[in-house]
């Protein structure tokens, strides 16, 4: 491809309601732009990426036995009322009405469609498993619309969708998605986690989250530094601590607090060190059988964080956790936030993992103004539980029993999860067993957003200049930039001799033709991120040379002409 | 692929709600499924051809230098403003509101976006010419959904836009996508034709229609006996007759016709052959300067058809069409429909030339239930023009000059248009030219129905056991059909070997190793359409050989085992 004839659309200037540098990259590189908040048209440059992710995600899921098809991105409401999703999803569903003001919605997954096709056209045990898949553009109508392609209104998603006659046959698919996946970000070039996203009750995982790590990712993951164990930090397990509680070895002492509400006021005020004092924070509890709601306190050392998700799972906890104001916590307690403490309490109390090994801590005294230190439990507070409701931190044994945790960020790039029956038994598919009798199908379901792949591969490669792509994702192979081409007789020839060899060959070039000067072609082939460059300038030429330059490790090599395309050759396909 | 692991989805009977072949057949082969009204989801099968279709018009694009790119389907309703189609576009536009209550539309088609986005990224005439694509999903709101994929709701079009300085290079462009198509369609293996669809004043064509010849074709299509002329029938011309008009050797001569009000009956009652009578139609005039209408005189010989089109492109008539009311009728003329005709209207004529070449003619008195026979122009009407007013009919001599016409139905399924600067002007998109001035620029835009191209193709390859793809659009190449495998120790060994080194060799082949009754499975794989089979059965196997079947042509040959693979690449890749 000639820029001549091309939309390079490279920008200098960095848009400036770009907040990420994949979304800013992206537009810089005329990658993209917006029509509309959340609506963005792809540019040559960044279909062909799209595209390219596009392909590998197929052909790894043709290679584990999924098979393609393209349902409509409308659907029909009914098939959202029967699963119970037109109540439960928020305004994220765009519902529309058609000509006839007949109820639909623009797909933002397709678990009710391909439960209807399914229960359409399976009917036998014989027919399963089956897993469907297709690479789509999807629509989920955002509150907030933002960070490029990363979180757009429409965007493409490969879902697939597995049925089953048992958890068996489901945990073999499931693997087997797992395994193509792993083998998608291989491809792709990408680092990579495949990440514990919930655990079931009955141990063994259900789901697992892919993550691309990138400094810029919105979730933190937990990684054991001795197994492949990985889980987002608000599913990582806080195991207990090994070390036995100390024996109390002080008094119980009340002192004033006047202006230490915080963790860190205590510090600076008191010297009480964090990890020697605890966080008490009143939540609602689960409602009774009357609905009505008592208040629980949930404790955790000073110096780690409380896990909502873990907390709301109790069963002593309103779920959603719901925080308690401040006036029934003064109702209950006789103190504001900010002096409460486990002493004295007589609502439920939930005591972390960590801070039950705690002796001789520091709390409030439930008094406005007023601390504890020499707290210790069993002897000042007795009406506990102990569980694991906070977030794991670096440096926590690990879960899986090797090693300790590490924390890195990640962008959510995949999902793959066991659904269970909870759609085909909303939605009645079932199929006809071995023993002649109906079954309710199991089913999977393994989503790649495949458009915010892109931003994340950029999230994680790139420098000042622009992108350095991953070779599998690049929009052109290799970049021709011939120096002040215009004002030269051999520099054309030679140029366009190249470009025609190199095509030859199979490679994919971008002939930089334009009359620009040699510093703007080069940025901007930095800033696309092509992956090699040759450069042909009339010093080399005066020699029969050319100079070939690597994007990503810098390299530079000044090439005999007649051995330009050999040696070309190795460096882009080799 | 093997049909146990696969969604063949072959059904026995035909839909009842399927009314064209094309539509049933898809159905029955498996390759799509309904939703809801308009809404299809595509099978494996189904998408397989889908994508071939796509693949070959990306190529075909892509070699006559269009760029591919990706807008949203979601396009914000200001931009449809700004062109004016937010008024002009019916119901067919289905228009939609976000969670803000923003308005926005689902695509049919892109010039407003395509416009938007050009007159932001291009600025100067050296980024000119640019021809610009796209392959995606499109959304119409028919008020009547039908024909299966070939008038859907959801469906797949390839749409072009280019961008130009000039007329002359719009033509050239143009040129480029015509030739383009013709290779598009060559490469599909479709009989098709390139049709003139609308005639510019200034001569020269502006627009083409590409259609797929098929007996249930809905729009009818001239060609020339001795040319490449084609056009739409309703754009055709019906050149003037090279005879002249006959001297009148009748006198005017007025007869009672009680019962004869049509053409026909005027045949059956009173041996008037329809030639040789004229049909008077009434409509409504262009407005004059006070928005008044008068009535308008239409007159075609019995045995031709008024052309609505043509009619209303008249300066003397009203557009678009209406023909008058029964009432205004027998106000202007004394009589009702039935019994009108030329001789002392004070309406303004307007004789279609072939009407204008009669002698001696029949038409209606303007009394009811009288006609006049030996009517002659300029004797008894005075005050008629002549035009071409009539759609053409089979033996007419051709616009080109060379040949008669005949007539054909067709599909359409692409239509190339030289759009101008209607666009461009509306959403002021201009480019700085070579004088250093602001011009507007020219457009074309370029549109190609691919998932029509499947059902269309249908249409013209099918018989009464299945689809007969062309090679280029068959979802396999070859089936291997093993008879009774599940009885036989030996026959799936050898289907087995045999579908391994196919596979191995590149052919893209269905394994049907169901447990089914041969007939079945012959059945399915003939309505599938597969072009090429592998029989494997006991009796040839006991002579070491097997039996290849070719789907279009019928043939069948029996090869040696040891053979096989050698002669089945021949048949599938020759």
């Amino acid at each position: 491809m000639r820029t001549s004839q091309y939309i390079l659309a490279t920008l200098k200037e960095t848009p400036s309601d770009a907040e990420i540098i994949s979304h800013q990259l992206m537009l810089r590189a005329g990658m993209i732009r917006k029509l509309a908040s959340g609506l963005y048209t792809w540019l040559p440059s960044g279909l062909k990426v799209l595209r390219k992710v596009e392909n590998i995600v197929r052909e790894e899921m043709n290679k584990a036995g999924a098979i393609e098809m393209l349902m409509p991105i409308i659907q029909p409401a009914d098939l959202w009322q029967e699963s119970g999703r037109w109540e439960q999803f928020g305004p994220e569903l765009l519902r529309i009405n058609d000509r006839h003001n007949r109820p639909f919605a623009l797909g933002p997954t397709h678990e009710e469609v391909i439960t209807e096709f399914v229960r359409k056209e399976i009917s036998s045990y014989k027919q399963l498993p089956i897993n469907l898949y297709q690479i789509q553009t999807k629509v989920r109508d955002e509150v907030r619309p933002r960070f490029g392609v990363m979180r757009a209104r429409e965007f493409t998603m490969k879902d697939a969708y597995s049925f089953h006659l048992s958890e068996e046959c489901l945990d073999e698919t499931y693997r087997k998605m797992h395994q193509a996946y792993c083998n998608v970000f291989e491809r792709l070039g990408l680092d990579y986690r495949p990440v514990i996203a919930d655990t079931g009750s009955i141990g063994g995982s259900v789901s697992h989250e892919f993550h691309v790590l990138a400094e810029s990712g919105e979730d933190a993951i937990a990684f054991s530094s001795e197994s492949d164990y990985a889980a987002n930090i608000e599913k990582a397990e806080a195991v207990a601590p090994s070390i036995e509680r100390p024996a109390p070895s002080k008094e119980l002492n009340r002192f004033d607090t006047p202006n230490a509400k915080t963790i860190e006021e205590l510090k600076e005020q008191h010297g009480v060190k964090p990890h020697r004092g605890v966080k008490t924070l009143i939540a609602y509890g689960a409602p009774n059988e009357n609905e009505e709601r008592g208040l629980v306190a949930l404790v955790v050392r000073g110096d780690h964080e409380l896990n909502e998700l873990k907390a709301e799972k109790l069963v002593l906890v309103d779920s959603p956790l719901e925080f308690a104001t401040e006036e029934d916590i003064v109702k209950a307690t006789g103190a504001k936030p900010g002096s409460l403490g486990p002493v004295g309490l007589t609502m439920p109390i939930i005591v972390d993992r960590s801070a039950a090994v705690m002796a001789d801590f520091v709390a409030g005294a439930n008094e406005d103004g007023v601390h504890y230190s020499g707290i210790n439990f069993d002897r000042d507070v007795t009406n506990y539980v102990v569980e694991d409701i906070r977030n794991v931190v670096e440096g926590d044994a690990s879960p899986c029993g090797k090693g300790v945790l590490n924390i890195k960020r990640g962008i959510e790039v995949g999902h793959i999860f066991q659904l269970g029956t909870k759609y085909s038994e909303a939605m009645k598919a079932g199929v006809l067993a071995e023993s002649g009798k109906n079954q309710i199908m199991t089913m999977g379901c393994y989503g790649i957003g495949v458009s915010r792949i892109v931003a994340a591969a950029i999230e994680q490669n790139h420098d000042k200049y622009g992108i350095k792509w991953p070779t599998a994702l690049a929009p052109f192979e290799l970049a021709i930039v011939p120096m002040n081409m215009h004002k030269s007789h051999r520099i054309p020839e030679i140029a366009e001799k190249l470009y025609a060899d190199l095509q030859a060959a199979g490679v994919d070039v971008l002939f930089d033709d334009r009359k620009e000067r040699p510093g703007v072609m080069f940025n901007d082939m930095e800033l696309v991120g092509v992956p090699h460059t040759l450069v042909i300038g009339e010093r080399n030429l005066d020699n029969n040379q050319v100079e070939y330059k690597n994007r990503i490790t810098g390299e530079k090599e000044v090439i005999d002409l007649d051995k330009a395309i050999e040696v070309l050759l190795n460096h882009v396909k080799g």
